[in-house]
């Protein structure tokens, strides 16, 4: 007890008593601490670290930059974001799907136990009173919190906003802690694969129009997998945790994954061993009818219906004429807690493109076989997740998809950056511009006239600009036509049309002028 | 000494000796001990905390909803969200902006010192180890971070994002926690007024384009009111202070606000009198002109220099076409700490519109002629925030509005509902049935065609949905057109399509189904 007594005077040197009360936290917890008196034990800490200057003692060097792992986006890059979104959004809505919004951060216990070891990546909000809040960690649990509480049993839904995880970020391959996510989702009772289909229908569709390069999408099947651990001999308690295991084959080799297995998980070897041969395995609608006939894979019941769903998927698939693109994979894993049918996951394969390159860098990649191309699509069916969010635990069977938009960004960047692409950042049609002195008053007059008519214009914020600076203003914007007033056209009841590429003028009626200017500019 | 003796035992009955430290710290602060002591302490209590369980002592109830002062948008509220950004993303690009984004969170000292009084409603994040974050409250503080940080001294840009304030929502009138802001702001060295006037005319464009009803744009500027309180002799320490109770006169009535600067902020009321005549005055360019000539006024350089602006940006108003609904209002001071000059705020006047009529139920309106009708857009210049953030202090001029969202989606929102407009929620042209069983394969392979040609298409996810199940489908979600499958017009090689409106009934060859729906609806 002596060791352990603190004097006010120690507390001041540096509060190192408290290090030893820490380390013997397990006494603690039996002694009955509970979690209500810590909290209230941080608070006062806090309030008398803010009293003692909040953190920042006098003043320091102030760091002009955005938060770890976020990033701004500029001009051009929001240029090439808009056409990515709206490719995106043009497929959803070609899909039938309406759209909804929810809040950045729900109720901490909203997001508590759908996100298994991910759980710890989520970024919480201080508690400055009232509820306990933390940022959307993912669209999918807000949504099924939405349909709960709505009581909605079937939708087809779109969702395009930013998600949160405190992850480490990668950013030059296009991970970052904020970042985009797409999601498409289908909610409701159904028969069996079609909106399953849909959903990689939509993948296919997306990624093509993209141009992205070539992919490929792994598809399995959350029961299948359930029932190959069983058949292999994983306990019943173990199957999260293995699975989560196996997720990580696409970052690592098998022998790595074998190991974490067996001496992190304590799964036995022959376990082990088996599993690694049916992860081994993929193609298509055959392998899947091969399995049913496998004699250890078809004695689990769940097995067999997981197997005869990626069949049925297959064959509407064919219809779909997406499987060229499809490949079930027992590999695949996804690391989330509340898959209960279908998974699948888009990658790129395409060596071309820099975020694979990339990757084959990463010192995690054990070999050069097992490089991760990085995925840009994946999602599953979660029949069980709305049912968390109900009082009465009343199922909404759902399937989705989310495109993880921020490697799309990353190569289309890179692409434009490569191609020296010049990216129009405004979409400007005219510049309203004066060759003589003293025409301000003109200028706003006739950009007045302009922007009344709807037509995008633009003038300077100087009461006498050079010609030659607003033409050149005309270069470096992009923007293809210039409106020149000066004296003489005034008098006359015109205005200098110029084309700035071509330097072709004409002189245009005042009255004219709007009808000239959409008809060359073609977007009335 | 023995009072603050710490036993291990008394730590874990309830850390109680803490408080006793805590209650001491001011002398704690004087023996050394550091925040960087404090903040290590507090992560291991945190850690003691997680082990213990996390928070989630056993299973309580589970709150079905979102955080206190945000809410969902459902498919209806997206389709008029959508419209009103389209509207004023139009206008914002006819003007010639880009467009940047910003992190949902910014390091907390990026936004300190900002806010003034309002620094209060600002989130934190909670420390969870490395940065401290908090969430944005506006988008030009970030804007401003985003200049400096990227070295740019001239830009004109628009971001469309939601911020948050932990204010009290009042959310059947708008008010909320998570809001939408809509900014335009122009940052650079130019020619006085001219970017100021164009903010003016934008706010003019949008309000009317939305059709809220009549408004009133005020104006004043920073420099008049702080001319106003040094010849009226307010101290100058109390400007700001004396500044955001001037603010509160949209709210309350003169004789509450003239209370508080006596009472609350120590003002003479020889002083209170003075500013409460000027600031009862409002009118155009021509009370301008008379401020210039006031004996008093006229004694500060600085109420001069903004009075002369004044004049400057109503001539340049004339030309926007924008007087009609501009006011130069003396009562308008605005709450933020950055702006420097011209600031201005849009109310609707219109008595017919929801939020009006509810804001005079409010208790915090002193009496009828003092409704606060909500101001729906305001703004200003705001010459010394960049500089805030370089480390060399320069300056970059800006001047900017926000269109405050939330409360148009109210008035938008309430209109749709009396009008009960059928609002669309998707954009489906035609829905895929049949008349017969087993006929899902052909619906497939159908609606296959049309979204690869590009059409907006939806098939019910049934194996055998009845034909009229299918017709209530299009009449529900308006869908203008079904394409019928049956065996005979299989055998035909041509598809049924009908007109849900009308009924009208046409076969058309398969060959020209596309270019049919696509003529039909006339959208390809």
């Amino acid at each position: 007890m002596t060791m352990l007594a603190l004097s006010f005077a120690r507390v001041c040197s540096g509060l190192a008593p408290f290090r030893t009360v820490l380390r013997l936290q397990p006494l603690c917890s039996a002694s009955g601490i509970t979690v209500a008196q810590i909290d209230e034990e941080v608070a006062k800490l806090l309030e008398l670290k803010a009293r003692l200057g909040g953190g920042d003692d006098g003043k320091h060097q102030f760091v002009l930059k955005t938060p770890k792992g976020t990033r701004d986006y500029n001009p051009k890059q929001m240029a090439i974001r808009e056409r990515v979104f709206n490719t995106i959004t043009r497929c959803f809505k070609r899909h039938g799907a309406e759209t909804i919004d929810t809040p950045v951060f729900e109720l901490k216990e909203t997001l508590t136990g759908k996100y298994g070891e991910d759980s710890k990546l989520i970024y919480d909000l201080k508690d400055q009173g009232g509820e306990l809040l933390s940022l959307r960690y993912d669209l999918t649990v807000p949504f099924a919190r939405y349909l709960a509480m709505n009581k909605i049993t079937n939708i087809k839904r779109y969702h395009i906003a930013k998600v949160y995880r405190r992850d480490n970020p990668a950013m030059t391959r296009g991970r970052y802690r904020e970042f985009y996510q797409c999601d498409f989702d289908i909610a409701g009772q159904y028969d069996a694969m079609i909106p399953d289909a849909e959903c990689l229908k939509i993948v296919h569709e997306i990624l093509s129009e993209l141009e992205l390069g070539d992919f490929r999408i792994k598809v399995n099947d959350r029961r299948i997998l359930d029932g190959m651990f069983a058949v292999c001999g994983v306990p019943d308690d173990k199957f999260r945790t293995i699975c989560s295991t196996v997720d990580k084959l696409d970052k690592l080799p098998w022998q790595e994954v074998r190991k974490e297995m067996v001496d992190e998980k304590g799964l036995s070897e022959e376990a082990a061993d088996q599993i690694g041969e049916y992860v081994s395995l993929h193609g298509g609608m055959d392998l899947a009818e091969r399995l049913l006939q496998d004699p250890r894979m078809s004695q689990s019941k769940q097995a067999c219906a997981g197997l005869s769903d990626i069949k049925l998927l297959f064959s509407y698939m064919q219809l779909f004429q997406v499987t060229d693109k499809v490949v079930f994979d027992l590999s695949l894993a996804r690391g989330l807690d509340y898959y209960t049918g279908v998974i699948y996951e888009a990658v790129l394969t395409q060596a071309g493109v820099a975020p694979v390159a990339l990757a084959s860098n990463d010192a995690q990649n054990g070999s050069e076989e097992s490089v991760s191309v990085g995925s840009v699509a994946g999602g599953g069916r979660y029949d069980g997740l709305v049912g968390m969010f109900d009082p009465k635990n009343r199922k909404v069977p759902c399937v989705g998809v989310s495109i993880g938009i921020e490697r799309i960004f990353s190569i289309m960047e890179q692409r434009a950056e490569a191609a020296a692409e010049k990216v129009r950042t405004t979409e400007v049609q005219v510049l309203v511009a004066s060759a003589q002195k003293n025409l301000l008053e003109e200028r706003l007059r006739l950009v007045t006239e302009l922007w009344n008519a709807g037509i995008k214009a633009e003038v300077m914020y100087k009461k006498n600009p050079k010609l030659l600076s607003q033409l050149q203003l005309c270069e470096e914007m992009g923007i293809p036509l210039v409106a020149i007033l000066g004296e003489q056209e005034l008098k006359d009841g015109v205005v200098k049309l110029r084309v700035v590429v071509s330097r072709e003028e004409v002189d245009v009626p005042r009255s004219d002028l709007i009808t000239e200017i959409k008809r060359r500019t073609s977007d009335a």
